[in-house]
């Protein structure tokens, strides 16, 4: 079966992305549903679709629901729809396919990047993330998944889980230490592009070996008078921020 | 004043990097410090200059002495250096200046970057932190850094503590986050590439605005059953570490 009917439950940072995707790579949008009618409408425009706010009237005879609202929203939101023999799948990094099981056929479809509105995202790389209930849903989506790139995965929910654990520690993590260290630079009147080498080769390192076998610093060397000086200097704001992950690279290279 | 004469103090694996550097530069090294008489050997081998062991015996008459020894090491060291008119610097990001101060003229020379053994470091980019007492050194420590790139920098004392501090969070922090998340790929038996689109889109995007201005991510929503379902998942040796970045980043978030 080939897939020829979408439609799109969520109208956020999620769904207009894959609206746009979706009609980029030609496939028929038949409805974006948001509940707020201003988004249902500018999604479904990008989109070539119609807006529906009512889940009890979203279109039965799509082959594919793909369902990108917030996690607690999953489950009401898929009660609340009778789609035929159609497959819905969400997008979600940390539900389970469980809540989608009122359905037939059921699954995940979750593209593991950071989506940002008004930036485009680099469809080619991003790993899409798949599960179903059986056969004919993964196959479906498995379809899907691979007219966008080649970096198609299958993982069980425990696994998309984790997943999407390492992916808030690479990502949210990752993102507010970037925001402190900008913030120590500013507050020095120090221009943050001095620490972009040392960023970019942080990452290039980390790609060569695992990062643990490469851990450099104070905390790594036990230099305490380091850390102290450290703590004297930075804004007590991040004080405990600076030790939690001081003494968790201690413990981490004790247990080796 | 033309520098022509340098000598490093200290073989360790900064030393042994600016050895080579100073090489390929056409600098003359003439000696290379090291209490370990192999490694002196090693270093002044690579430099095409004397190994020496004892400080009483460093050749007083070069331009510069660059001290490359761990921070605890530094006063000792150069208190036992007689150094004629040379200028002496140290490459310590947190250490201060008036640790040479038994002579007339010295500072830091500080390449804001980390270095590995064996893996060459993009020398074009990485930004040359520089102080000194006065304005001779300054000159001199300036003309070195301007031979290896542009990107030299005047940093007062307290500017290059805090810039010390940013470069933890931004290299011994973010490698310690990517280890950990990299540990659950890998007990997942998941590929850590699943992780590189997202890594790569983190770092990119906070180029193009401050980090704190585009945070996602449960912690920032306050979704706090999100971080109960990874709290439950996530190993226990990491749990401090997740909880205190993610009240981190409400803390911060609630301060806007």
């Amino acid at each position: 079966m080939k897939i020829m009917k979408i439609t799109l439950i969520g109208a956020g940072n999620v769904g207009s992305h894959l609206a746009k995707l979706f009609r980029e790579l030609n496939y028929e949008i038949v409805e974006v549903f948001s509940r707020t009618l201003e988004k249902a409408e500018k999604v479904a425009e990008m989109a070539n679709a119609s807006a529906v706010t009512d889940l009890s009237k979203v279109n039965a005879f799509c082959d594919i629901y793909i369902v990108a609202v917030h996690d607690d929203a999953i489950k009401t939101v898929s009660d609340q729809l009778e789609i035929g023999n159609g497959i819905i799948a969400h997008t979600s990094g940390a539900a389970s396919i469980e809540l989608l099981n009122k359905h037939k056929n059921y699954g995940s479809w979750y593209p593991l990047q950071t989506f940002t509105p008004n930036r485009q995202p680099n469809w080619q790389e991003i790993p899409i993330c798949l599960q179903a209930n059986d056969g004919r849903a993964l196959e479906l989506l498995l379809d899907l998944a691979r007219t966008v790139n080649k970096n198609a995965t299958y993982l069980t929910d425990r696994q998309r889980s984790h997943l999407h654990i390492a992916a808030v520690f690479v990502n949210n993590f990752i993102n507010h230490l970037l925001g402190v260290s900008q913030s120590i630079t500013t507050e020095q009147k120090l221009s943050n592009d001095l620490l972009m080498p040392l960023l970019k080769e942080t990452i290039s390192k980390a790609q060569t070996a695992h990062p643990f076998l490469q851990q450099t610093g104070p905390a790594k060397r036990g230099d305490m008078k380091t850390i102290e000086k450290h703590l004297s200097l930075l804004s007590e704001s991040h004080h405990e921020l600076y030790l939690t992950i001081s003494i968790n690279i201690q413990k981490t290279h004790e247990r080796e």
